[in-house]
């Protein structure tokens, strides 16, 4: 998407020097900073510490973490370290899973001296796939607001309410949740979107925020609990999230706070639906509170708030009394039964394991 | 309640200096900070931005209000104006006003002279009778915490999630939502508190967990958008939180979010208590959701927020773009349908206009 005036993905291997650049994300909206990834530890602390953030551009970065790894040491044992160490990084996301091995079972049984370049291919093949699947995400979605946009007066925009950032900057380009979005903006469809802030990390204030207004799209930032307060009063249409894993049954985990959300859409007949490639989804789960694992992450992200102070430097503040107790679950779990529909590549599907085998047959068995 | 190691209230008049004294809430927990209100602006001041907040606490400093503009000018336009710009000062919490009619009421008739002790007798007694109120409240809730620890293992505390500050802080002392806390905790039965941070003023991480800091109480900082994931997870036996204002009918106007919770609590078949004194309740009400104003505040409060830097100083980061549209609702509306039942200084009572009829028979009418 679009950056001042220039195009960006979030991700890509740069012809010129040679190396793997990405967006690092920690420092918007505040400052737009690319770095190289020359090394495994790079990829290691550019997934872990989040400066790539998002299950999808998750899932490209490892891929690209092989081919970073295998120019430096092809071998077998270093093919399989690479595999543990990455699927340590995080643990809720499972395009991570995903593509460490779809790499490994590409690579291992390649002659070590074709391990570097089949390894880049296939992270820069991974990389298309990921912006191809988004584009046709927002073809599905886009029927979803037109539908919306059709019975409103046409001088009304289509108010949109997202959490976190499912945006082009959490996968490839395009983003899963703001396809549908960018999409609509394309075909001159008014549409105004409600930024849920999204704590603790505040993606949807830094990220989703920063990214609608790159693409001067209409939006306001409000609190991440305001939004029963907003499809209460009629001011929201419809809901759209991403997904960081999707069990066969529907059941959707995605950045805590979401299942709050679904459930004062549920209470307010609002659709709430969630944006994903397929390759979100876990087909092997069928119950996801009891089965998805909740990343616990540190309490500093809790209790201290980055920013940008008066004098335009970036600093942290803490928001509570010195040394107190946190608990911090990144993500939470949002019923099959609260989902209206599950946008996928393929197409608009209920969130039950019979609409996800009608669009995935070859993954669905019984 | 006990700051260190001495007992405070949130608001008093000092016999030595003759000046009403007040907690500046704005400072906490970074700074203690005790101010004097000495003219009626002062007063607006720390109603309107929130030096002292909770609806109890401002309805008893706008009692303290009348007295301190009585002895400056106790003419019948001055009380008259001075009703209606402290009414101006916050639109949602109906304390406010149930104080400034009782002082006018009792004011209007009285010889000007007569005026200034009147008032300061009055003042008085409103905190007085908040104290006991609150007191009573903390009485009656104690059974309901007793009732889930009978249940439970004796080595495991009752976990309750609380929203905003309904502390000691909120009200002259004890609190509301915290009185059946503070009352379990003297009688040494096991507590543990969720507290939500509660944006974007995050009264819970400033406040709340500093009161129960102070009091040496077992608490975890969590982000407003985890609630639901705890409940889902079993982690929390109970939810108590205040009220801004709550109608005949039931229905509870409270910091923004809080209805969240109760779509949580409700989805969990997790009790959902609001602990409110009765003037709290806006007997002309019977809609909430249709009926009660809802402040509408600085967007500055979500785009930056207040914290303690590295080097102790307190300073506001900007957590989103420049210049990003903001919406800022500062309360939602519970409907009465999600409340399992309302504690009141007379006992504990469905949210209903039969159940409130029962206890407050002299103010229902049909």
């Amino acid at each position: 998407m679009i950056v001042g005036n220039q195009h960006y993905r979030s991700i890509w291997f740069d012809e010129q020097s040679q190396h793997v650049k990405i967006i690092d994300q920690r420092w918007l909206p505040h400052r737009f900073s690319i770095v190289e990834l020359t090394n495994r530890d790079a990829f290691i602390a550019a997934i872990g510490d989040m400066w790539v953030r998002g299950a999808p551009l998750i899932g490209a970065t490892a891929a690209y973490a092989f081919y970073v790894q295998m120019t430096k040491d092809p071998s077998h044992q270093s093919l399989d370290q690479t595999y543990d160490i990455l699927l340590a990084t995080r643990p809720t996301a499972v395009n991570l899973q995903w593509a460490l091995n779809d790499m490994r079972a590409l690579l291992a049984p390649l002659p070590e001296g074709e391990r570097p370049e089949a390894a880049l291919t296939r992270a820069r093949q991974i990389c298309e796939q990921d912006v191809e699947c988004n584009r046709m995400i927002g073809v599905h979605g886009l029927t979803l607001i037109k539908k919306i946009a059709a019975h409103k007066n046409p001088f009304e925009p289509v108010n949109i309410l997202t959490h976190c950032n499912a945006g082009w900057l959490a996968t490839v380009d395009w983003g899963t949740a703001t396809s549908p979005i960018y999409h609509a903006v394309q075909e001159d469809i008014g549409v105004h979107i409600y930024v849920d802030e999204t704590r603790p990390r505040n993606q949807g204030a830094q990220l989703t925020a920063w990214e609608l207004a790159q693409q001067n799209i209409s939006h306001q930032l409000i609190v991440d609990n305001a939004g029963g307060h907003f499809m209460q009063q009629g001011d929201i249409d419809l809901v759209i999230t991403g997904t960081d894993r999707t069990t066969g049954s529907g059941d959707v985990c995605n950045k805590i706070g979401t299942y709050l959300k679904a459930l004062a859409a549920h209470d307010n007949n609002i659709p709430f639906y969630v944006a994903l490639p397929s390759t979100t989804i876990d087909w092997s789960l069928s119950d996801g509170i009891a089965q998805i694992p909740i990343e616990q992450r540190d309490g500093l992200e809790v209790t201290k708030i980055w920013g940008k102070l008066g004098d335009g430097s970036v600093a942290q503040v803490q928001i509570c009394p010195d040394n107190t107790p946190v608990a911090n679950p990144a993500f939470d779990v949002t019923p099959a039964r609260l989902v209206t529909g599950l946008i996928t590549e393929r197409g608009i599907c209920d969130a039950s394991k019979q609409g996800l085998r009608e669009l995935f047959p070859e993954f669905s068995h019984d």
